[in-house]
């Protein structure tokens, strides 16, 4: 069986264990020759290989649905569902996408991107099956990391609930989130992982328990399942949480048993009913680098396959945003013992590992769980420490309650950073920080801001940290501007006061955030064309700088804001508001994300689609204002 | 003791439990005589009179904290905490808040009003004591309800995991939510309130078990916490979910005897690290009408405390457009099988209780899981169910990241219906339904629309149903316009397209849902001074007439957009956008919710202090275009 000749899942029906471990390092050779050419998540996918091959031998995909959380892990899931041959165009524009998309595959019956959405998915699809009298199978794949989600526990207690319909989760438990996982649960199924695996129990012995005039009366008296209560009773303590919840819990199963993982999934379709089948995989199995450090691998650029290491990229770049952030919040944190970063999982890509390692003390990890994440900040803050959370602005969308009931109405001194604000490149329309200015901009006594570059960067950092309330700072993903950083002596600025970077009495370009260089970049084209522009860096959208804006507006009468975030209610919205509010009729050019999902591609070919590189912004502006 | 001369909590200290069952008294009857005169939250109260009792008697509330989840459990505590003699303002303008606010009293040390948030706040503070070195009690008390939202559940999974932390969670369980609970998890709560109760341990218990020399070396290796260990050695089942997630468990414990609840706190103190108290209560304790109907007498409008009876409204009032909504659901379901409403615990206040009442099959209660609901409806809406989903404004944003990731990208054909949007009165800025308007109108493809009465409302559900992508609607408060309804033969609207009611050449007023017919009627006090309208019900905000909004702004000249609903980025801002966008220069008058809290009080009052009023509109707008 050649992977590139597949046409369905369903052919691998039937293969005997040697074939069907053939195909397993088929994708894995797969997997790693793309991965290390292009990047992408490499840790996640080895992991399941076994895992998805297994599952797929037990299921008709033609019918039966499979929903992979997060969509990190479902590599292998793609390669054995049509897309093994043009797997080499993997997160590239137009290629294949890094993550689910209902739209790519009809065997990606539920889109993701984010966290612990699988259960709740699958439950929905399991309670639209029985109600149209149909009989498939609905399969959630969730990850340990991604199952301390609050709304996967949700959806496990809603499921354990209807001991009816039949669900069957598949825990891959590799042990990591992208960092080590934290949390009870964690430490619950990592004590199940070094139990002695469960022997799932068959029809036969079912019978023949029932028939033990002992325990058979009490049993069927005292439990739903009769499967789970035998289990229960030979080995209190595996999976009684799960069981305790209404779920048949099966395992630990090793995940890179081919054969005792099909055994196991055959047995957990015919218990009906909510199932966990409990699987240990080994993250980054089969590439000694990614078992290795199974943090590093979680997700890789480009690198080379023989040494594992990364092939540094031709130009030097300056630091990302994200590490002037991590390294300047440890200067603070060493300067001010009340000062707490706090992260939901993301250390790495938040860059506050830099602070876990420095001062581990003043750091908390509280694992995928942004909603707790920020009310855990508003009870610190009440009680008089200042907390710094590190949440992407997509994933802050998870906690948009939190920020509006617990921060904003009660007026909290906490700090959120969201990064990935923007443009994400390779992750697609699930990961694009697209929202946030829209979702901030109405919440109360929020000061929302966002730096021009990383010395800015520093300076908010502090700002937001010394006032008192809510704040917020965006930065974009990737690297800075290479603005000289300040090593110590940052002071607050001052709230609601934009920047006049240029003067020029043709135009007036307010750039917000990462938009203010390629602000100034336009309007030096623009200058080729007689068009000399003031250029404003609005530092701050909530307060609005009215008076610098208002001032220069009604002086030079034509105006343009630029953001990286949509239209719809952002920062040039805030402008026209203000601007109508006050009577200032000038045209005004808003240029932004319009109202449509960004695809997966590099943030220069996302800029471009989107007409926001500076030549392209230039362009519009001369036909807006006909500059000639 | 007399309650009305309680200086401060603590002065319960010592007394006997004779003279605190007199306080318990009082309470009940302060309680009873300003709800049912003034209206309020009646069965949670109840309830928690011991426990509150008990729990103040153990705590030095001078220094300790207690963390109230909700808030509408907390009438107790406020009636021992300096809010006895006032208590009869409850919920009134200027009064006490039925809510906790930390403005209101230090010894409300975290607001509240949704629920689920009340762990991660105490661990918060937790957390922060031990990193300032100091020593107080740090304890949330939480509902069997709220504790199915994934953020208690993030917090219990994080609190589990610090072992060192000190940390009080005294869990309520009255076996309800507002309606009976649902989830596995109110299952096995259920399990263990008619388990025996467990004996706590006591210091010399624990003690003699250490020197048993078969059990208390393999006791100490094995589990972490004795006390816990021995309980599960002891019952197995009970509070097992719990001890497996680190939490020393205690309980059940009848939850109205203050000599039980007083002994086991004070052992709970002792323990270190996390601890659950699993209290056993009675929603409506003493009240014998609420005992019977704890769904009815959740919460109450004034009431006659003899016989238990509703006191009715002098004027007849139409029905809700929550009733009509139910109503409406009902009849579409009973022509539709695909059709399927789900709630989040909300039975009653969203009237999907006629639903369940009418066709249980096709009604879906989730719990208290907004996030969980919305992503279930994303699953179901992918196999072809239609579902209806009916959450409050000020909940849904509990699953915004929901709204985007799973249903606006995936553009799945799920129905929203926003509740309670717009002021909301006495339940105060928590429960505002103020910032739906800009969170939805920035997500991709959905349609959002609000209907002017409840007629409209009828079509504009059918609209929503049949719309093939995700929509939303939202409808305020109480009572509808008493506009007639159709039975039946409902069609749907055409999407964006406005509605224009009324003609006059000297003013556009564009009003929004709620604020269309005062709109109207704001027109009709202006034409007494010449002033001669256009009205506009705008229908749709996503995708917004322009065609239409636009032509009448042009021919007229002078606007006002109208809508309950922040300003920041609302309705009137997208007007503007779109005036801006098409170099469209009318002056607009904004009116909605300025950026700020409204406090709780009438809907009457808060439109007051808001200028929401046809008087006080027709006002602005006379002020604004100097019209005399």
């Amino acid at each position: 069986m050649r992977l590139s000749q597949l046409s369905h899942p369903n052919e691998l029906h039937g293969l005997a264990i040697s074939e069907l471990e053939d195909v397993a390092c088929q994708i894995r050779e797969r997997h790693l020759q793309v991965v290390s050419t292009s990047g992408g998540h490499l840790g996640p996918g080895l992991g399941v290989v076994e895992l998805t091959i297994a599952l797929y031998q037990t299921l008709d995909l033609d019918v039966d649905k499979v929903i992979w959380d997060v969509g990190h892990q479902a590599y292998p899931h793609k390669l054995l569902t049509g897309r093994y041959n043009r797997f080499d165009s993997l997160r590239q524009q137009k290629g294949v996408a890094g993550y689910l998309k209902r739209t790519e595959s009809k065997f990606d019956h539920f889109g993701a991107g984010h966290a612990s959405t699988s259960i709740s998915a699958a439950l929905g699809m399991a309670i639209a099956r029985d109600r149209k009298g149909e009989d498939y199978k609905c399969v959630a794949v969730i990850g340990d990391g991604a199952l301390t989600g609050g709304m996967a526990l949700e959806a496990i207690n809603h499921a354990g609930h209807l001991p009816k319909t039949p669900l069957l989760v598949v825990l891959n438990d590799n042990d990591m989130s992208i960092s080590p996982p934290v949390g009870a649960l964690s430490t619950y199924l990592n004590r199940m992982r070094h139990s002695p695996p469960v022997q799932f129990i068959s029809d036969s012995v079912q019978e023949s328990v029932k028939n033990l005039p002992f325990m058979g009366d009490a049993i069927q008296e005292e439990f739903k399942s009769l499967t789970g209560s035998v289990r229960r009773l030979a080995v209190p303590s595996v999976g009684a949480v799960f069981e305790e919840l209404g779920f048949t819990y099966m395992g630990p199963v090793d995940g890179h048993d081919i054969a005792e993982l099909t055994r196991t999934f055959n047995a957990a379709h015919k218990v009906g009913g909510p199932v966990m089948v409990h699987v240990a995989t080994t993250k980054g199995k089969g590439y000694p680098y990614a078992e290795a450090d199974q943090v590093g691998y979680h997700a890789q650029s480009s690198f080379d396959l023989t040494t594992g290491k990364s092939i540094p990229s031709k130009t030097p770049k300056p630091p990302s945003f994200s590490k002037v952030f991590g390294q300047t919040l440890v200067k603070l944190c060493e300067q001010d013992s009340k000062i707490v970063g706090i992260t939901a999982a993301m250390a790495e890509g938040t860059a506050l590992n830099l602070l876990q390692k420095a001062i581990p003390d003043q750091y908390v990890d509280v694992g995928i769980a942004e909603q707790h994440a920020v009310t855990l900040a508003g009870g610190m803050a009440c009680e008089g420490i200042k907390p710094v959370v590190a949440i992407y602005s997509t994933f802050l969308q998870r906690a948009y309650d939190q920020l509006i009931h617990d921060i904003g109405i009660q007026n909290l001194p906490v700090t959120f950073v969201l990064d990935r604000a923007g443009i994400v490149g390779a992750d697609g329309p699930t990961h694009q920080g697209q929202y946030d200015i829209s979702y901030l901009r109405c919440i109360p006594n929020f000061t929302v801001m966002a730096p021009k570059d990383e010395s800015e960067l520093q300076q908010m950092l502090v700002t937001c940290i010394n006032h008192n309330g809510p704040s917020a700072l965006r930065i974009p993903r990737g690297s800075g501007e290479g603005a000289a950083l300040m090593e110590e002596g940052w002071e607050s600025l001052e709230i609601g006061k934009a920047e006049t970077l240029e003067e020029g009495e043709n135009l007036l370009i307010i750039g917000y955030g990462s938009m203010v260089f390629p602000a100034i970049r336009t309007a030096a084209i623009l200058k080729e064309f007689g068009v000399n522009s003031t250029v404003i860096n609005a530092r701050f959208i909530r307060p609005l700088d009215e008076d610098t804006i208002h001032e220069a507006a009604k002086r030079i009468g034509k105006v343009v804001t630029m953001e990286e975030g949509t239209l719809l209610g952002g920062f040039g919205s805030a402008v026209v508001e203000s601007f109508n509010d006050n009577d200032i009729f000038v045209p005004t050019l808003r240029i932004g994300i319009p109202d449509k999902l960004v695809d997966h591609a590099t943030p220069q070919q996302s800029k471009e689609s989107l007409g926001l590189t500076p030549e392209m912004m230039a362009d519009q502006i001369r036909n807006k204002f006909n500059f000639n």
